[in-house]
């Protein structure tokens, strides 16, 4: 599906929306219906399941989402977090110079100066798109956080959190604090950041608030312990820098071992680069010939990246491949710049009494892009029905509890309904228009699991206290006692974790 | 515990600390930790169960924190969400009026306007509570939203919604296009809400940014069906408006149905302050003494609202009763009002034909105040021990798993710990430190059950696979098959939900 029709199905079936859209809505913000609600929150809950389940020692935490000006300066933020911006001298309208630039420099404009991208508008005649003009201006960096006055005096400056990632290093001394003094010591987060993007689009994929879910592991540099050899044989699809840099985007599938090997990646850098790639083939299950891992060059990362893969995924609604996901290599950049900072030395002291300055590696992760991406990946036509092959832990609802014939059936289906809500198993209660009416609202929803109550359940036969379940993805259809759902449904609906012992 | 001393000990265990304490922390902003995050994360699964819960059609959505300009003008709070704020005219410092004149009149300030604050304020003489001055300004309104210029050109102003209510009003229209036309319809919001306030302050009671779980319930103001003869005998503990405005606020055990019946309350809103009351004695578990739902008078509510009992918890650690919820009888004002603010009229037609403006109940909870509460009512002394004698289901680690012998037990130990997880039930792992040491750990943590992995487990004896089960609060030991923890565990771990068929 086009991201048009895709947006529409998925709003008319409530979704998601546009914010305050009985207001004409808000650029780059969205609202999620109680199914977008509640798939995202399963897809956080998965990632939470996956990547804080590798270790022991990691932990997720709830920091609050607005910062002080002291912390994002340290950060670089208040100096580099910007965008370069062309504004239109005769309507006023403004745009990333990325955007006006798309079909003169498609590559985009990372690594240019303002005078260089300047000079590319001037030379090519770029004009407004919104008026025609040609009297676009020169570039300027356009900060993309949103600042707050803080406090009644109007002295006090904050900003909402460009990314997760800097509640977790403000957090560090603490955690190491309460923790057991050793490392690595993971701190994840799953909350808002909040960018003022010059032209949000693409729906999900640039909004200005969205969802991060970042695991930020601290560790020593000289000492990453893991069990490299399990991972040493799984071959993933890579794009490397220099393979782009010469021109083609093609994928190599390349064992973890040989990235090391011949490759030049750290173990512990491939080892978390198999446990990203698991993630979104064996979690979200998206096919693993619509996933690759493409490596960012110098020009392309952020200075402070000493290595850099992002995850992208092949979707039709968005053209080819967008990014989803990423594993930073980050140093020691960002505790040494909040120590600097704050005035305060971030190094710990390990058991031996060496000290060390923790360095970072990042798992990031975009719940909204995610959830989009699902929807591309595993919406669509079956024949004449529209089913959401979701996995079934991610479904939003699990199970669909349907009387055959609401008069007759409805008071032990709506007990059903009950038993299952408390034995932890969501589920939607629907007794409105035909059965096959039924399981094609939910197999739109992607539940996997169909439960009918008939004559049979509720009569005096052999039957009595048996259901129906119907099967999202087979339609296969079994009969079995009621008392038993619970228990047979329940192991459908957890997330996989990583094999940790 | 006072609320220093509370405080200090939630730190300490790294429930909570202050945002960016390292940069020296920023006023009313706080990070919640490891066992913060879950713990408010249990309660505001608990919250959703039980309320989301009272009916098959009420929903729970997630919408974004920002509104626009126009939606906050029709809400009202753009004109009239503010606190009346005095300065020092000596050292500039500002405070929220009812501070200043806390002793003077302790019952805040509420519906005095301006200048009889004024007055009260010169007439006492009050002084600054910083420089000790006697120059506070006249009080000006203060508007407490936090407002964002939106996109680049700065012509357009969004605002951090200041309570999650309002985007449930926004997405009412859009709820009842994709549902089944029918009401009540229940929409419910867990989300981030955000107050400029002029004097944060009782750490997790009056914070900048804050969690809010509301339910608002829209219905028909002629019928809204419900059992009530199964709440009728249900004693409440109020104080009603009338008797507090003569003098006292003592609380009286009155029943839903003498409320209803004398007490002049609608069945509708007697029902529902029932299921509140239940929430907090029986799922977060407060005793029922340290409860009462307070009226607020004419004068001490907002003109919109028609009824509102405040739902109070004494603790010890604020000094008294403090409000941690609220049922507020709305009308049609909110939709009322967003309508005439869209031009959109959001009157729905029912089955039948005829048209209606639903009016709202709103169910409201802080889940901020609850985790506090949680803390106040239930972390203690027990003789030599400190334990936090959370309801099970609420507790942040539900499992401890300790091998006796570290070196001889951490293998069994630490499969039986990724058993548990993939199981579906949180645990951690500790082999530090005597056993005693480890379960003191825990009961300071909340956690109900440690299971101990021995010399009789790993052997090759009669006991062979069965483990200890230490309970916090009986702190009795109980052996049994470790094949049969998950399950023996797992009906512990769902919180209550209400009787619905």
């Amino acid at each position: 599906m086009k991201s048009d029709e895709l947006f529409a199905l998925l709003r008319r079936r409530g979704v998601l929306w546009p914010t305050a859209e009985m207001y004409g809505g808000a650029q780059g913000l969205y609202d999620y219906g109680p199914l977008g609600a509640a798939l995202k929150r399963r897809i956080e809950e998965a990632w939470t399941a996956w990547f804080v389940g590798l270790s022991h020692d990691y932990y997720r935490i709830d920091p609050a989402e607005i910062l002080p000006e002291a912390v994002v300066r340290a950060s670089g933020h208040l100096e580099n977090f910007t965008d370069p911006e062309v504004e239109c001298e005769n309507c006023h309208s403004a745009f990333r110079a990325d955007t006006v630039l798309e079909k003169v420099r498609p590559e985009g404009v990372d690594g240019l100066s303002s005078a260089e991208i300047g000079e590319l508008v001037r030379a090519h005649g770029v004009k407004c798109p919104s008026c025609g003009s040609t009297k676009l201006s020169v570039p300027r960096p356009f900060n993309m956080m949103f600042g707050l006055d803080f406090g009644v005096t109007g002295r006090e400056r904050v900003y909402l959190r460009p990314e997760t990632a800097q509640s977790s290093y403000l957090s560090f001394a603490r955690m190491w604090d309460v923790g057991r003094h050793a490392l690595p010591l993971g701190i994840a987060v799953v909350g808002k950041a909040y960018r003022n993007e010059i032209a949000p689009r693409q729906v999900l994929f640039r909004m200005r608030a969205f969802t991060q879910a970042e695991l930020q592991i601290f560790f020593d540099p000289e000492s990453f312990p893991l069990p490299f050899d399990r991972v040493h044989d799984e071959k993933l699809p890579v794009v490397r820098a220099a393979r782009r840099l010469a021109g083609s985007e093609e994928v190599e599938l390349v064992s973890a071992g040989d990235l090391v090997g011949s490759g030049g990646l750290p173990e512990f850098y491939a080892f978390h680069l198999v446990h990203t790639f698991r993630f979104y083939r064996d979690v979200l299950g998206f096919p693993a010939d619509r996933l690759r891992l493409l490596e960012k060059s110098d020009q392309e990362r952020a200075f402070y990246n000493r290595i850099q893969f992002d995850v992208e995924a092949n979707l039709e609604s968005l053209g080819g491949f967008k990014e989803i996901g990423a594993v930073h290599y980050r140093g020691d950049y960002d505790l040494g710049r909040h120590g600097q900072g704050s005035g305060k030395d971030l190094s710990v002291t390990l058991t031996g009494g060496r000290s060390v300055l923790p360095h970072v590696l990042e798992l990031t992760f975009g719940p909204d892009r995610a959830l989009w991406a699902t929807a591309d990946v595993h919406l669509g036509k079956d024949g004449e029905r529209t089913v959401w092959r979701l996995p079934t832990y991610l479904a939003p609802v699990p199970v669909g509890v349907f009387p055959l014939i609401a008069k007759e059936h409805a008071p032990y289906a709506l007990r059903l309904s009950d038993d299952l809500a408390t034995a932890g198993i969501p589920n939607q209660y629907d007794e409105a228009g035909t059965i096959g009416k039924r399981y094609a609202r939910m197999d739109e929803a992607g539940t996997p699991f169909c439960v009918t109550i008939d004559g049979d359940t509720v009569g005096e036969g052999p039957l009595h206290g048996t259901v129906t379940v119907r099967t999202r993805d087979s339609k296969a259809q079994e009969r079995f006692p009621a008392s038993e759902l619970a228990t047979r449904l329940a192991p459908f609906l957890r997330p996989p974790r990583p094999v940790r012992t």
